[in-house]
């Protein structure tokens, strides 16, 4: 009855094959891992590395699909055109519902390895009665272990506001969403994870930073503004993602350096004994362990995309890959309760986003895109400009010649002095100002760097400085728990 | 850079008005609710009546937004035509799609009303120690209240389940899948239910009927075998509402007779008091609980969707809708214990399924759709024949004109004696062969009373008569599990 396009009427699924040495590739890693799958599942069964073949088998499943499915896409009309090569080719677009998909599928089936009971209802039959027993079980004190079974809860929650984003981001991607719509998307979708969060009694405590006790005391209970800032959270950085955009690969690379550092901040606590005192079980480590446990199948599709979305790009991630990503991580700040430190980890981020405003609050003109320019002489990058059709207002003129005096701009000047161009706000095209024209690969190499950089600064102010603006760190709350009361 | 359809370049929102009657129908429904939402949280909070009150804005949110969005989907290419009216018009298709998405958001919200904590820890501050108490509260006894947080688990499993199931419906929708594609929706969207049951050691003991007890003992532990079970109960149920479809309204319908016969016999379980023994948790009783919080939000966007497809149909259901009612009463089954009964309520569906068996093993021909025919002059419909090109093979003759004998099928003789036409093999044409044609809605309101009635004998045969097959009926394994041990 549909008549979305002429080729679907036939349901011709359209599909590219695996070169040789890819298939071989994959097959040999989708054989390791189910390997050890069997072997996890004949022993006890430990999680992590349950988790990691499964997320090995993730970035092979989401390898083929990007690969088989790309012709589908762009027959179906899903398909852009990429602005900064010589040749312009139509290639997929949208491309991270498919590794959003895959990632799902990841975490549903590791919920068969992840989860512990601390009891279980057993139900014989003896005579003609029905009789329940329970039967309660000794949670392993190895902190690779299990997280316990109401966590799945949360677990579930995350994997639905995930879903909800994506599949509302591959709304967009195929329909090219006004901005006033697009508001509602990580609204609605971190709806379940504030359900589940209200649900286990999550707590809205925030500790006050030291300046300010003497007036606000120790803490402060934001009751219902705590949802109001998840809210806060899951907008900022289901949008964090989508506004450094533009270059191949860019949005998967920093997306994967974003998830690298918050496994190595999980894995700070997880691996130093002194962090974990051998109780449980213990809020701080099943947070962190949960954080893993979502991060470590996003790492593995997110790796696949990477692979094909990388320069050459033979596929775009499309604002689905973007917001998912960003929910990725909101959930995970979230539930993990270091959405704080999160925001450390995304500095470039909102370094752009400050930058930017200028041009988003239309104070200097915007165009439709702002990414880099493409000179087909050179092949490299170089900084896109916004032409000044009339010359800028007085005191907007003294500002914009005063950030390029410092280097924060390129302004082009007619001989009387008046502007005439000036570089587009986004980092970006600051950093091809800086250190000049580049191709593209590069150009997202040193973001990432940046990316990355910044991130262990980051981490390293939360956890060696916190303690001149909060009285403890959460490194620490480990050993406060060991005083029980 | 999308190019789906040159009206979505643009991202206009076509979008039809409610009339005023209809306006002034749901912001009246839409203030009482909100008003039993606000007292529901100024009380204690009784979930059932918060879930009333977030089902009504459900269906709210569901009628308008089918009606709001029913140009787009039309203008995007989603759209279908009625081919059993005068006059053929071009209107929505796959609109299950939005009641899907709503009745996922209601479930969400209501996480902040039903489940209830057993235990909590609360952080505090003490001197320049985080000091954690445990806090362990008491539930309350009245059945109607919440279910434990754990089961919280399950419920956004099966929300995860219900949403894999309506994306990937939608994706049929869109772009007309083929069969041994869909064959994968529902083995994929019954992972998340699998892996949570099997998380919270789901058990996979399955009670032997007495004259099988003798060679197989009292109960038989199926092992994995049960999720293999699983995975069947999915693929049917998802397939059950959408074989038995094509006239305006049958799906929906014949989906809110099963959920409110489900919500009856779940009523069974809460109302009478002697089913009920007080005792806290109960497994049953929470089964049954956990069924009612689903299936009350199913039925508040399917009525607002029954109210749009309802005879004469101003938009299509779709297979999203097929498939997402289908993955609503098998994670309703599954979780609740009562996959048995879930199949007694399914029993026209079943029927159809083994009489359209000719057909679909291909031993009788198979026309592309076979969907009552509609007459223009009476404006009534009448059953759909095959025209046999050559005649069937003297076997199936034989069987043929037996089926025709015994009022099983319309057969059609030329001069010769020889079968010409047959009519199709679907419960809707037979119904239309025993009792004549008749207008649309009338065939749709048969059927469904046929469910209704086909149903309520299947409870009473499975309370009253399974101790001739089963040694109990779990309506008493409230009583038996009085006797702990």
């Amino acid at each position: 009855m549909i008549t979305l396009h002429p080729l679907k009427r036939k349901a011709e699924i359209l599909s590219a094959p695996l070169a040789t040495g890819e298939s071989w590739f994959i097959i040999g890693i989708c054989a390791a891992a189910l390997a050890i799958i069997f072997n996890t599942l004949r022993s006890d069964g430990e999680p992590l590395l349950a988790l990691l073949a499964l997320s090995t088998l993730g970035f092979a499943a989401s390898f083929c699909l990007i690969k088989w499915l790309g012709p589908t896409f762009v027959a179906i009309g899903l398909s852009g055109e990429d602005m900064s090569k010589r040749r312009k080719k139509r290639i997929p677009e949208g491309m991270g519902v498919i590794s959003g998909l895959v990632f799902l599928m990841v975490c549903c089936a590791f919920q068969a390895f992840g989860p512990y009971l601390l009891e279980k209802n057993v139900t014989r039959i003896v005579g003609d009665q029905i009789v329940t027993t329970k039967v309660e079980f000794v949670p392993n004190t190895n902190v690779f272990y299990r997280f316990p079974h109401a966590e799945l809860s949360t677990y579930n929650a995350s994997i639905v506001s995930i879903l909800f984003t994506l599949v509302l981001g591959f709304v967009d991607d195929a329909s090219d969403l006004r901005w006033r719509y697009k508001i509602f998307i990580p609204i609605f979708a971190i709806m379940p994870t504030q359900g589940a969060y209200f649900a286990r009694g999550g707590g809205t405590t925030a500790v006050i930073p030291i300046p300010l006790q003497p007036w606000l005391g120790g803490t402060i209970d934001l009751g219902i503004f705590y949802y109001v800032f998840m809210v806060a959270v899951a907008i900022f950085m289901t949008n964090s993602v989508n506004i450094l955009a533009g270059v191949n690969g860019i949005e998967v690379s920093q997306s994967l350096a974003i998830a690298f550092l918050l496994v190595f901040n999980d894995a700070l606590y997880l691996f130093w004994p002194e962090n974990n005192p051998g109780i449980y079980p213990n809020p701080t480590i099943e947070a962190h362990l949960f954080s893993i446990y979502i991060l470590l199948p996003f790492i593995g599709v997110s790796l696949a995309l990477a692979w094909h979305n990388w320069f050459p790009a033979t596929v775009f991630v499309g604002d689905s890959y973007c917001y998912f990503a960003g929910m990725v991580f909101a959930v995970v700040g979230i539930f993990g309760h270091f959405s704080k430190t999160l925001l450390l980890l995304t500095i470039p981020q909102l370094a752009n986003f400050v930058y930017s405003l200028p041009q988003l609050a239309k104070i200097v003109p915007c165009p439709r895109h702002r990414l880099p320019h493409f000179n087909a002489r050179s092949g490299l990058m170089e900084p896109s400009v916004t032409v000044w059709q009339k010359p800028p207002k007085a005191f907007i003129a003294i500002v914009l010649k005063t950030l390029g005096r410092f280097h924060l701009l390129r302004v082009t000047k007619d001989e009387k002095g008046q502007i005439i161009e000036t570089s587009n706000f986004t980092i970006l095209n600051l950093w091809l100002v800086w250190f000049g024209p580049r191709r593209e690969d590069r150009l997202v190499m040193d973001i990432v760097g940046l990316q990355i950089v910044c991130g262990l600064l980051g981490l390293l102010v939360r956890h060696k400085f916190a303690g001149f603006i909060f009285e403890f760190d959460n490194l620490m709350t480990g050993r406060a728990l060991g005083v029980k009361v």
